[in-house]
């Protein structure tokens, strides 16, 4: 908005996407750090007992009751103002990007409403899982038909805002092999399998990614740590999408521009956020911020043609929603089979196993944003290489 | 090494600095990783006791008792390995900041090895403050020839591998500013203060650095979390630096490029440090780690002509730096004024002033981490638009 204003006025400066997403940062910052504490009581004072800890975690989380959740009401609104303000006001894929994080904040608050009010410590005391995959089902179909009029299409020359590389033979051959796949996939879902196939891989990257981030949301400031290093490699992937020669290879889609200021908010939120979050946590973001980041996150990542870039990177989050997978699988087959349901981990996800080997929680979580920062370097390297 | 065996024998995929970059990264990660634990065997064994808790910190750290000290040999041998591996070997940058590692882990390791020897409580048990900053000035002074001799002089219209934005209206005035004063100091310090000027700006660099990790490394994680966003800007410097067209007015310094491998093997050996050394802790990088990082840290950014970038970068780590020195003069100045020493904070250095106020150790590395991430970021504005 300012940006345009700005503009209009002949001051220049703001037409950098770093100015926007600087800006956009520092504005996303200060309102988490200022609005912060006082969102906080507040929240205390309206969820009396708090999120209630459930039955499914281990023994050592009750000492968590008491904090109050839904903190993640301040983190849309936070990237909300931050991005409308610095944004380029008639660039789509801003908005685009914005609409899915409402979308999926106001899916997870009903899902935080009811496990609050109600106060009863069973896992599914939320939305029905029926319900809540439906409702993210017709999210999905509606930023998916937009994202196909905004963007360009997928060409075989270009996919995943990467190309093949040219420049090494070791490259040439990783470029080749991940080319392939990165156009093929895609080009089968779009052309040849017809545009209902683009649906399924929409539905499967945006809420394949909301509910990564919501199964990742179970140890102190975790999410958050896990979520930056995903962020930079979506900055960087943005940067190569928009400015023609620093990557090799790359479709130019100047259509992306309106992500600068978006992901400098998202970026500040954030960090802000794990201010108060970290531990000991003064706030948990609820389902109502990690299913909006997650479906923001899948969106972006859509709008920038990095869907495999995106899910290498945020390949932490994707071994904690297998770990979860796999177990109730593991179960319900071993049950099936034996009569008697047997686990692969001591318990699910994946944190949960570390927790009960007796890994304290910061360890954890440290250890798990060191593998995090690991798949986004190799993400990185896929982005400049491939 | 390896580099440069494959590239006489016509691989050119290694004459790429990202890969040579990311080769380092990998190698000295995973060293870290292998040999950590028997390493930490190891130090227990020889250390019983570990090092022993210094009486001049918080109650609270009497149970880091027993910690063994001293990873910080892990890391500079890491760090040499992959180094040496994937660096040009004809490249003198390279060897120089190596230089820097070892010359400053000697200094730590024998600070080090009287204070575990003695296993007195006192602060001041291992060398003393004199011979301490005599032996790193003897360093710097070499160093600093070095470096006068390898890379290109001052000039007044580059410094700090940055010099004036022309793009736009503010980061004109910002630049212009910047740019004055990043460029006169030094050449004020090279031209008109003579050649003795150059090795006492050196001395406050280089020096300063390592006092300022060395004073940093105080809880479990810290140095490891505050040194990486550092690490960034001097790795986005070092870009700046060797590639034509990345920033808009650069000194274009092709000597430097033997430090991609050096800076990528420091990362990997920082991330893989903090495997073990985050809370709790298995370890502790002792002084001959913190002094060699700080060393090292103080030597690339003189390289690189980035030291004032790099001193806003490492903004935490020079308050905390600043909170040291100003507890003790303000302590002295007012028991020679009152008769009676008063202090600032209720301990210094910074942490252990949060840690009396009643924060938990997490806490303050978290946001301190925080803190760092946004001194890297300023850093990186002013690398692109000052």
């Amino acid at each position: 908005m300012l940006t345009d204003f700005w503009l209009s006025n002949g001051v220049k400066f703001f037409a950098s996407g770093w100015t926007q997403f600087a800006m956009a940062f520092a504005t996303s910052f200060l309102l988490m750090l200022l609005f912060g504490r006082p969102f906080i009581r507040a929240m205390v004072r309206w969820q009396k007992k708090g999120q209630p800890i459930s039955e499914n975690v281990p023994q050592s989380h009750l000492v968590k009751a008491g904090t109050p959740t839904m903190g993640g009401i301040l983190i849309v609104i936070s990237i909300l103002i931050a991005s409308i303000l610095f944004m380029p006001i008639h660039n789509p894929s801003g908005w685009i990007a914005l609409m899915a994080l409402i979308m999926f904040a106001v899916i997870g608050f009903a899902d935080d409403y009811k496990k609050v009010t109600s106060q009863s410590k069973k896992a599914s005391n939320g939305l029905s899982a029926k319900a809540r995959l439906g409702l993210e089902a017709v999210c999905v179909g509606i930023l998916a038909f937009l994202i196909n009029r905004v963007m360009p299409p997928y060409v075989p020359e270009y996919s995943l805002s990467l190309g093949l590389g040219v420049v090494m033979p070791f490259s040439e051959i990783v470029g080749y092999i991940f080319g392939l796949i990165s156009n093929t996939v895609p080009m089968m879902l779009t052309l040849v399998g017809g545009i209902g196939l683009y649906y399924v891989f929409s539905y499967f990257v945006i809420c394949g990614s909301a509910n990564a981030t919501n199964i990742t949301d179970g140890l102190d400031g975790m999410l958050a740590k896990l979520y930056m290093p995903v962020l930079v490699v979506l900055t960087v992937a943005l940067y190569g999408a928009t400015r023609i020669g620093f990557m090799d290879t790359v479709l130019f889609m100047p259509a992306a521009s309106g992500l600068y200021a978006v992901l400098g908010a998202a970026f500040g939120a954030i960090l802000g956020f794990l201010w108060y979050n970290s531990k000991p946590a003064a706030i948990f973001m609820g389902d109502v911020g990690s299913l909006a980041l997650g479906g923001f996150m899948g969106t972006v990542a859509m709008l920038l043609k990095s869907e495999i870039v995106m899910g290498i990177a945020a390949g932490m989050m994707v071994l904690i929603l297998l770990s979860s997978m796999i177990q109730t699988l593991y179960f319900k087959a071993t049950r099936r089979i034996t009569g008697e349901g047997r686990r692969v981990f001591l318990r699910a996800p994946l944190h949960h196993h570390f927790e009960e080997l007796g890994w304290p929680e910061s360890k954890i979580v440290e250890r798990f944003f060191i593998v995090s920062m690991l798949f986004s370097g190799f993400a990185l390297v896929l982005l400049k290489f491939a």
